[in-house]
């Protein structure tokens, strides 16, 4: 990018995802990204501070990168509910998976951010809650689900329920031979509960 | 210990263990073990030929120490099947959790060993699920659980929705003030499902 041109949040992000990729987390420096759009390092220090600041902010574009088609997938109605909120979970299950396998460093420094920056992620999770209790409502209004619980307590419930098979610190399991089989567990257990 | 002694394997290990807490796992050797014993570190080798193998035998014996307690809660018969095995996750939550508040570097060491002694843990979680499996079967004799699943197969899916809660890698979540109520709506979801 030419210093003359105006020098956006995006573009900065972009670039500086495009310098980790390259260098890797470890070894890129907020120096590294300056020199990559072409401007001064004082430049890019007023809009990222530190390092710790542009991990931060390329973590978070990427945790919305996995939101975002989700937020497609669970406004789409029609359909049973329970087919929509198993594909929904599949498709967070999968674009994680996905992540790990085509990109292990990158994989490796977003995990490491989430487990430092608190707030991002705790919105990142509500956001993610958020869809599922849309479709967990359309499913106690056709009948197909209970209608005693909280729709969003439900939903709460399905995603801490399926932390092993998306939460970055379960990454090493993915890929386990019976990983498919053992979410096929959870899903039947989610679905039906033990009881009577 | 003297050297006249015999050097019994609970022995080592209890030294070991000793040693690891004062030291720390970093700063640990097999010579220090040996120091401790009185032995000389050839004797004590023989037993554990690196301080990989010390280490993996130390949390295995962890590991048995958490299992033991909860196999004598799985196998009092008489109650609720629900009560008992509620009762049997509470139990699993609160060992791990007094380990991680009460000696946090210790559970450091054990949850790097976990993620590498692949079939260490796998025997593990399976000698879990076997208990497990057992209040599930009472269970679906009485009648209180429904009898159109595998005992077995309930039992890993259990063990596998409650993760969030017991498996070392969310440790730093266990402090959130919130946790006991999530662990409360992964609870209910087991229990009835989310299906009319």
């Amino acid at each position: 990018m030419a210093n003359d041109q105006p020098l956006t949040k995006e573009a900065i992000l972009e670039a500086a995802e495009q310098v980790l990729r390259r260098y890797g987390p470890e070894k890129t420096s907020v120096v590294d990204v300056a020199k990559a759009l072409q401007v001064s390092h004082g430049t890019l220090y007023r809009h990222f501070p530190s390092k710790v600041a542009l991990r931060e902010a390329v973590t978070e574009r990427w945790l919305l990168r996995i939101a975002k088609p989700l937020e497609e997938l669970a406004s789409q109605p029609g359909g049973s509910a329970g087919d929509r909120l198993r594909t929904w979970l599949q498709a967070l299950i999968q674009s994680k998976r996905k992540h790990v396998i085509e990109e292990p460093e990158m994989f490796g420094m977003y995990s490491a951010v989430t487990l430092e920056a608190v707030d991002m992620i705790t919105e990142h999770v509500q956001h993610l809650i958020t869809q599922m209790t849309g479709i967990i409502e359309d499913g106690v209004n056709s009948k197909e689900f209970r209608s005693d619980g909280e729709p969003e307590a439900m939903a709460r419930a399905i995603f801490f329920a399926t932390t092993r098979f998306h939460h970055p610190a379960h990454a090493y399991e993915w890929s386990s031979s019976t990983i498919e089989q053992e979410f096929e567990l959870v899903w039947e257990l989610i679905l039906s509960g033990i009881c009577k």
